[in-house]
């Protein structure tokens, strides 16, 4: 487990993209955020007190989180400098970049020195078996898209608190970085070899009995011709009983190539339960997430609504309306049975 | 390059799928391949000379090929020794178990001492990229399968010799040990972290323009459910404009998964088209490939014509019968637009 609280860093970032892990820690993980560290070129904020490290570190904080993305997912120059800072006012640093901290030697000596660690989220659980694809026990609700970065994650955080907020026992089941740093573990799909996707998701969300709930998060899209077999095999590795599927309605193209176009829902939804069916026959649909964030509220209700008429799901924007009419109608699908009706006499 | 020729290891293995790897390299590559080199507890021969390390290297050998496979795909003491005695004779050792060559020291100081090489082809090339779906030219076929092992290896490489029999340009592109054993290089694609999957198929498997054909070697299956993430991934990456399904009429369920029945090849063929439509429109299936190896030849004659009628397309077994039928329509199908007819007067 990574120590908190924490530092979240935004540091140079100038795209909104690129710090969204950060911005999903201030979001779900807020009570266990200090504050945010940028600096004076960086023209973004999560909303939380500016500090540097020294601030930070009177405040509490045990560990800087580099909670950004760079082309590359490298480790550049100013980044290593920042975390040389953190480290050497006593900070642990995890990082969710694909160059890991642990093959940077300035860190390493850095840390050893201090005595602090250096958490990489991104390396894949050793020894993941091959999927099996046996039925097991316990209810699975998986969030599916129709693109990349269109709000799986949040989705699914969103119906956990709201499912908890009920009285549900409900667990979210984190499968990139941003999600392990807020969920405090999970696997990093994109960094498993390609044999095992469906055998991490197996090991990922075992079988439950508790009559609780795991809500898996979601990554890519069936429909993006660089990702779809991550999507595939989390699909498969899944098993879910529910799936949710999540949409940004102002997406004009697939993420990164503007020569795909995404998916109409209903053609999506139909291919995500096509391949589902495979280790989950029973799969249903529970409802639309839609991301409305560049959206006035008039134009996101009224989209939501139209949304649910077209397809029969209940539909909204969990993180902005909340995610009670899909959890509504998600545990009025798998409730338990009524008793049986005995006839009398 | 592997420096041939080789020496083919069957060790002790006393299981036909587990020594696939060397039958392989003996079918498509015999004229490279002095001798075979068994224990006398090893019930299994691949019908070439049996001979020692000693007798293989007076013939020329210049290559142990470990192509067997075992439980884990680990380098056992038995292994390791019989290696070390190649080694110690001047021989170059190739691998595509999972654990690598590399990792046992006693094999790394055996071969730096000696001047020879250690070959581990189940790594993955560094620095693959992301899968971009851009349609690129030149005309690929991929074989797809109802399952795991169907003979989707040997399908492509009898497609490769026939279509090069008539003068058609063809390359085979491996994708799994065997294969690239056979071709000389590849990519071990279950090796190939998730997120890499379609980008190391369009490195595999680039533009081209002469005409010819790539004739790309499938993996699992879209319903296996370990594996249908590789599948998917490998068939967005090819862009394939023909698809051949290849079966094992004998495959009583999917491989190691008794719970899981094969799919009917209609099914699984309309679903591989969907997938591919993705990134390749107008896909086409143009034959299917059955693996009789246990029929008699009526049977499998008779299997053939009825696959054939049944789907409305060439049957064959390339294998035992050929692949001309499945050659014959696939090149009916790609064959270049007659010249427009211009209205005279």
């Amino acid at each position: 487990m990574i120590p908190g609280p924490y530092l979240l860093y935004l540091g140079h970032s100038d795209d909104e993209v690129g710090i969204k892990t950060s911005r999903g820690l201030a979001a779900f993980r807020r009570d266990d955020c200090v504050g945010e560290w940028r600096h004076d070129d960086c023209p973004l904020t999560l909303g939380i007190p500016r500090m540097d490290v020294a601030a930070a570190r009177a405040a509490g904080a045990r560990t800087l989180v580099l909670g950004i993305a760079n082309a590359g997912g490298r480790l550049g120059d100013d980044l290593i400098d920042d975390a040389l800072l953190a480290i050497a006012a006593g900070m642990n640093v995890a990082s969710g970049l694909h160059q890991r901290l642990r093959d940077e030697p300035r860190l390493v000596a850095a840390a050893d020195a201090v005595g602090v660690a250096l958490f990489d989220v991104r390396d894949a659980p050793a020894h993941l078996p091959v999927g099996n694809g046996k039925r097991r026990a316990g209810k699975r609700l998986l969030t599916v898209g129709t693109d990349c970065s269109v709000g799986k994650m949040y989705a699914t955080l969103c119906l956990r608190d709201a499912m908890r907020a009920r009285g549900v026992a409900a667990d979210f089941r984190a499968t990139g970085q941003t999600g392990i740093l807020i969920a405090g573990d999970g696997v990093p799909l994109d960094a498993v070899v390609a044999d095992f996707i469906a055998g991490a998701i197996e090991v990922l969300a075992p079988a439950r009995d508790d009559d609780g709930w795991d809500l898996i998060e979601g990554q890519g899209s069936l429909f993006h011709p660089s990702f779809a077999g991550v999507s595939t095999g989390l699909l498969h590795g899944a098993q879910p009983a529910a799936i949710v599927l999540c949409h940004d309605p102002m997406r004009a193209h697939m993420r990164g190539l503007p020569h795909y176009q995404l998916p109409d829902l209903a053609t999506c939804l139909e291919a995500n339960l096509q391949v589902a069916r495979l280790t989950s026959p029973d799969v249903q649909a529970t409802g639309i997430a839609l991301n409305t964030v560049k959206l006035d509220e008039d134009a996101a209700r009224r989209l939501c609504a139209d949304t649910a008429q077209a397809l029969g799901l209940p539909c909204t924007d969990p993180y902005r309306f909340g995610a009670d009419p899909i959890v509504d109608w998600t545990l009025t699908c798998f409730a338990p049975a009524a008793p049986a009706m005995t006839a009398s006499r």
